[in-house]
């Protein structure tokens, strides 16, 4: 099976340099209990502004609640179900408006979102298995599906599971599933003590 | 020197489990620019939406660009800057308004900004550095200083270095500093398969 490890310069943590975002995804392995619960917490005990946890997850697992996961498979774009078919568990990642202590705009709401879905993530990575978020979805579909209250923003589907091989993917695929991962240079978004000096 | 393991209903990887936001930093112990790079390549691999990379850092550090640091400390507010004084390094985090590629909003800027500072954060974790994250800096003030472009949003201060004891600390912090970390519980944040439905 593909795996990609980044290129980086120094030698960081294995669990962050190994993670990617295959898309083939072995439709008859399930995801444990346990291990869903390991992403969770990973996801629950990031950082936040004021420690709001301003993220809300729904997760959707094929094998337990199936009316569930296709509700999030519905509104994933076309495209995306070509491969997110045979990931067993997709979850929904939600930020929240406002902060818990006062109601007012949080506006790291998404950011923090962004935090634990991260930290889910590196957590699949340790456990063997992978994620794939999707920005691909129908944000309008999953509110009325899911019946999302409106001070709420619908941010990510994640795809979870374990990684199949190339084959198991639609002809569109194939190809970047091989691909070497790519970053634009570090000195293009890391800047030495001013705007746009590239660090080197 | 205080650690604060996060108390989880199933094991987590190590990094992502003992990682937490001290305020106690070591004002004698400069980071490493190899260990710096090390943190930085770690969010430059983080995953982002069409792979756009919509963050920007500006990294100041104290020991090689004084002027950049001050700057940097200059725009926290007043209560942060009684801690964040002795870390040697703060680093702001900027994310874009658009893709790369059209040039149209793209809403999830923020999201991957704050993916790339988890992946920042837990790198710092396993070199033994720590992280303080901070949204209490004024954003304007950081436009102005920085020469921001226009179209950018300022979202955090990390605070980066190494951790020291909490007899550093200014009397206001000791307290919080040894205070057990603490989350809701998974069932307030997380779902099963439905809205409101605390996963279990």
């Amino acid at each position: 099976m593909q795996s990609k490890s980044a290129i980086t310069s120094v030698k960081i943590h294995d669990i962050i340099q190994t993670r990617w975002s295959p898309r083939a995804f072995a439709a008859d392995k399930a995801v444990s209990h346990e291990d869903l619960l390991a992403l969770l917490e990973a996801a629950r005990w990031a950082a936040s502004c004021f420690n709001d946890q301003p993220w809300r997850f729904v997760v959707c697992d094929k094998n337990t609640n199936a009316t569930s996961w296709q509700n999030a498979y519905a509104s994933i774009v076309e495209r995306n179900q070509l491969w997110a078919k045979n990931a067993p568990v997709l979850i929904l990642a939600v930020a929240m408006a406002n902060f818990n202590h006062n109601d007012k705009p949080n506006r790291w709401a998404m950011y923090d979102t962004g935090a634990a879905c991260a930290n889910l993530s590196l957590q699949a990575t340790a456990l063997g298995l992978i994620v794939h978020q999707m920005g691909g979805f129908d944000a309008e579909k999953t509110r009325e599906l899911f019946h999302l209250p409106h001070d709420c923003t619908p941010m990510a589907m994640l795809a979870v599971g374990y990684q199949a091989d190339v084959d198991v993917l639609h002809e569109d695929f194939k190809a970047i599933e091989l691909d070497q991962r790519s970053r634009v240079t570090l000195g293009e978004r890391f800047y030495a003590g001013q705007w746009g000096k590239g660090i080197e």
